[in-house]
């Protein structure tokens, strides 16, 4: 059972300037102190796109930028729900505010655990920024966990027990966590505005006019079911046009050969290492604290590559000098299973080529769910969005959007298969016309930015 | 006399997705090969606002962003130019296209020698962007002049002059830098709108609209005076709300603080540095070459700032440990001449309370001269804005406008003084109540955010 | 085969600010003269979007503003045309610069016969804004036709051809009228704008950049498929939620019980009709020509009824208070054939609270087709949009997107039933009291906005 | 004294969408039933510019939909207040929310009175918008009247008061008019919205952050002094631009003088006056009651204008069809006093061209005050903006910003002369090269669109 926290108000409401939200509202002390703290603070150093700035520059904007629209839009939610929809007593379905603390603590703080160039990051170094996050929340090592405790001795573990989805009023797990929560409503907003692009754009205001809370979570007037898949057509574009793009997947792989090499280099005893990585060892070593994590962000990884640009090993070297000023792989679809053996001839021409295979090639794949029914047979279930009728019956989106239903339970996305550029480009001055006829070779085996089916492709191994 | 260059097309024009001018245009391909140079590059890591993030913490988009945005208005305007006043014969005061090509390469270059929190780092360590800029550009060693010096030998040395002033072509000249050029025009509209603030957007289309070249430079048609006030009431308000904000040059003074004692540290031969700092190594020993330089960036310095958090040198550790978790010094304005004896009494004070003097407090002035008249009789002059009425005469801006008359020739901005917040801040848990009543007694010096002149303030030394 | 049109160009470029497209570029002579006939002007008395207004108080733009708008898309797009696919010799497949002057004119005025309240009117008065359009082109009697004229003695002809899509280049004529037109393109991106919602959004300026032409009329580079895809989607959502709106629609009702009530008084002998209504009376009479539907404005109606507020027919003045004063009709969805029975029953309960069912209930069905293939052996064939690969070969948009496919041939709206508000609402003060009996049992016919199944509904006849 | 008003609240908040302020919020019922009355859905069809859609073909925008506008900010504003300064005592200077309700009418209901064209009409007709709007809310005629009434009989006559200015709140007096109130404040970024033009953009969300209740009114805090400042900019810009444009200006002058001339040829006895022009009938007799001022909109006049141009009356017939079709008069600027002489030369002229300088000449000004003190000893005082300092002290505005202090006091516009465009426009076709040495000597008057004074011009009589 959730118990009722209170804060002290801060004397006056403070601001925030944000272009998304205008203005983001801190109202509570203990707000304004978690901001304050070290961890949070770090969130400024951490890109929220990872390498899609390098295909879409304006979008430079950070982790901390968005943590704070998520809080604000929480905040909102909650303002509607006590003003709309309060609570009577327990067990009403209605919005109990005793929530509003643990709410706007989870909202600011989801993302607390991420790291630089998460995704990348943990596939090479196997960690996990969820299991960070919990763990900042609750480690009484951490400034957030100590002012946290100045709640409540349990308070740390509420915050993290909605993050991860345990928490037992799950109208607060919804509004952090579910197909149309404030995390995802925040970062399609922002993430379009400093992109620069229209298709992450939705009605948020009129979406905070029709959510409501009901007993097993939050729904939707049905009056706003447009709006809400506008939301899911949103959401679906900007994967489709922004997150998957595959020149910042050409990013990602440069980047995860890098950092594979560089702990390959730092691990092989004969490799001599000469530049400094201090915060990077014990990740190399997988001896890291969180402390260790801690100290990481976007610059220590870029400021140590470009120390690497000095190092020996033509690979990491390479590589370093690729992420550094922007060489992303090129890449083209591919169908798993039907092109395999057309992938391996490739790699087999790459090689040729002089490219160690292991750094210079990858596929790379990238896929979503824009939106799901509840599926309660299947391992990852998710809460399904219910719009609430005239007479109260609910109604599940995909039965009133037939949008929706075309994109429902079908994972979108692609895999592609990755190599340097400079294979296909027949550029002279870039001495690589020795490989001529290896390139053109190459290049019979796609068409249409697609590998050709192999009946149809030319070439000999 | 300029000479005519001609540059290769590409195939296809290539464009860059814009938040602020929807697409960045490319058609030649040296400015595609411009941007992919690692010095342009560089651009990435380097932050257009420096410590204004620290506030406004939207705007953290980069120096490339900006130098493409530059680019951009640079490329319109010699669109509209060739389409609505080519020239004939040399002389006629009207476009000559030949120009474009210089023009566009010193609009994207004219930021490229600015380096991590400039102004800052400029005053510590005595470098100068303008000048590197020049370097990049004119010296044999970079990719920049590579890649310049394939149109022709003297073309670096061209697009150095463009951007020295020392170019004979004035419309070339004052289209990268007057009191209204396409450099000022982008970030204007750039960064109000990456911190979110209305100030800085005036009308850029109708500016487009009504600007044109003359013998002696550019001017603007009296039709769209008003579009040229509103557009220098934009530049005076984004100078007096974001620009000169009192708390960015808080964090600012902490940076050239924490630089200044790692400077002194180093050069210290007791002191003991253990972490790294190799990029700036150079620096601290004043033999820095370009290819140094080169090497700096944001992350770069936040990195090292990162590593001085577990040097010994106590002042060194706390300023590293204020920048990095922003915890920027505090200011009250003050009157030059009329409060030196009170700023001496006020930081005597701050050394009673433990806090030296020379990394603990600062005085920071913030001016700008929105607009001016040209003045020749003074050592800096600068072009005014010309308008053209109808039957072909001229008449300066400041003559039309009484709002710009009213900002014509008086310098914008104020003095602060700076100190550690805690001074004022009497919070017990952060144990400086021993210092209370000195505390309090500072306290007196000030309201209304400014030093009291003397006779009012109480306190003894 | 068409005939190479030249016009004489203006001095200088004129131009309209537009909140939409920032401003509209007037080059030719021709189109200003145009937009100053009597015939063009009209169009600012003509709301784009009827009663929708009634319901969307910021969608008050005309036609006139609208159609300015698809003229500067069209010249946009002629203008990428030229410089990207210039047709080289006839039967290229690529874009003829002579089409531009005959699609500037047909884009400008493809709406010139709409009248007030085209689609009511229209019903009632079985007039036809397209013939009329044609005709307004064609008719030596118009201001129109003579500058027109004026190019050539066939151009009206041509004009006339384009907007009948009996052109002989189909690419001008998908320009005009086609699933993704420069008409449709204005409007979806002007009613947003105006009713102040954000559905209708799409990335106009990714649209124009991967627009093209081919041999059978235009077609999109499919890297562009996902801004077309957002386009239908916006399409289908300004469809749902403005253009079909039940509350616009019920105002729409009243309007044409209103004019239908109008006409049988009028040719009623024995009733009295005292008021003026001048313009009108040709089309009570169906004795009207050109001349007398070129008097009919928003403005002429309205005036109209505000005098038949004084009329002594009780019903045609309580419609006219009805339609001024803004009462629409109120409606429950209904399914045809189902609940047939159901309506027959209403309206008889309607009757029996004193209501004439004729001019007091109505059924009004909202219906559109987002996209189609084409179908060859249907009666109306659509052209389909292709996306045009990288090896040249074409791509039905409907193949590519599952959003498309999903709204692809399916007919989206709904079918209401329409009666006065006050049947249903139970206000005393209303004087309705006497039938609530009446009302309660009405009621028992829907919930949830729909009429139930028969052997759910309760009531007895 | 004020008294303390109820109202019943609806069951559900009701919502307009609303481009500006994206949603209109309705709480009470009353709000909901004022806006349901004839009188103010009248307002629907009047243009909130007049004229100056003529020239901003975006402006079609109604004073219906201002008026909710100017309801939402004073809303938003009363918000505001109560949270964060709400009156504890009688007196205290705080924010006593027993006001909202008559600030939420007088806000609503303070353009109530304006009819077709106002400014134009007042001046023919000698009608006055202010005291028809008092009449309105006090007149127990008018629907208005009735539902004021049902919150107290003496509540009519508190709206009335706050819009007389006489009410004895000097806060509520201030929000609703004042030289920074919710009537500007929307207006401005209304019209900017509708215009297309973006010089009437300002903060309001700031505005509404720093604005709070004072003993005397409203003041600002200084946080937000240079947001107060844009907005006078703001206000400033748009009446330069936009409101005194000086073609709506010559739509006026023809409106002006058609009106003049159907009452002169009304009047005239000899004259023949065929067609309807019922609602005006009692305007050219002088013998208007309330009634007749409420019939009458944009559309009955340009309704009668259609009907004129069938009438016998050249004059009335030539007016009619310039307004209709939208011929404006042209103008250029004249100083007078010293060019009385030469507007009397031109005149002259113009008369020898044939035509009645009564009815085809004027002067036309266009002045505004953007912002003054408080003048004691002034006939029309303003009350001055108050800033309030962290002390608790005032500033008056100007004191704290140069570009106030430029504009303050200091009336901004022009004088214009007006004349038939075609005069100056030397055009064969329309057959007026008779007059072609008369043109040329007219044209020898003026310069840079401003008459020279008399010693440089030529010309005789």
């Amino acid at each position: 059972m959730s118990t009722h926290y209170t804060a002290e108000l801060l004397p006056k409401e403070k601001v925030f300037r944000d272009p998304v939200h205008d203005y983001i509202h801190i109202q509570y002390r203990i707000i304004m102190d978690l901001i304050n703290t070290p961890e949070f603070q770090r969130l400024r150093r951490i890109k929220q796109l990872g390498t899609s700035s390098y295909t879409f520059h304006g979008a430079e904007h950070s982790r901390f930028n968005h943590s704070l629209g998520v809080y604000e839009i929480a905040r909102r939610i909650c303002d509607k729900f006590v003003r709309n929809y309060p609570s009577k007593e327990p067990g009403d379905g209605l919005w109990d505010d005793g929530e509003r603390l643990v709410t706007l603590c989870a909202a600011l703080l989801h993302d607390i655990g991420h790291g630089p160039f998460s995704h990348t990051f943990e596939k090479i170094f196997d960690t996990d920024h969820e299991a960070i996050t919990i763990e900042i929340i609750t480690s009484p090592d951490t400034e957030i966990n100590r002012i946290l405790q100045q709640i409540g001795p349990d308070f740390p573990n509420q915050v993290a027990a909605v993050i991860a989805k345990t928490y037992d009023n799950p109208q607060v797990v919804q509004l952090i966590s579910s197909q149309i929560d404030a995390d995802r409503m925040d970062y399609l907003l922002r993430d379009a505005y400093y992109s620069g692009v229209t298709y992450g754009n939705f009605d948020l205001t009129r979406i905070l006019r029709v959510i409501r809370p009901y007993k097993n979570g939050i729904a939707f007037d049905i009056s706003g079911m447009h709006a809400v898949e506008d939301y899911i057509v949103s959401r679906y574009q900007m994967y489709m046009q922004i997150y998957f793009h595959p020149v910042s997947r050409g990013m990602e792989v440069v980047l995860s050969h890098l950092l594979k090499r560089a702990k390959d280099v730092y691990l092989d005893e004969q490799a001599e290492f000469r530049h400094t990585a201090t915060f990077l060892t014990p990740f190399f070593k997988q001896t890291w604290t969180l402390k260790d994590y801690l100290r990481l962000d976007d610059g220590v990884l870029t400021t140590y590559f470009n120390h690497w640009l000095d190092e020996k090993d033509p690979i990491l070297n390479d590589l370093a000098y690729r992420f550094v000023n922007r060489h992303p792989f090129k890449s083209v679809r591919y169908t798993k299973g039907r092109d395999d053996a057309t992938l391996e001839r490739m790699s087999a021409l790459i090689e040729r080529m002089g490219f160690n295979r292991d750094y210079y090639t990858a596929v790379n794949n990238s896929y979503d769910l824009p939106y799901d029914l509840y599926r309660p047979y299947q391992a990852t279930t998710r809460t399904q969005i219910e719009l609430v009728q005239k007479n109260g019956s609910f109604l599940e989106l995909s039965q009133a959007s037939s949008i929706v239903s075309a994109l429902t339970g079908k994972v979108r996305g692609d895999e592609r298969f990755y190599f340097p550029r400079e294979i296909t480009h027949n550029d002279e001055e870039a001495g690589i016309n020795l490989f001529e006829s290896l390139s053109q070779e190459f290049s019979t085996f796609f068409e249409n930015d697609e590998i050709l089916p192999t009946q149809q492709t030319g070439g000999t191994l």
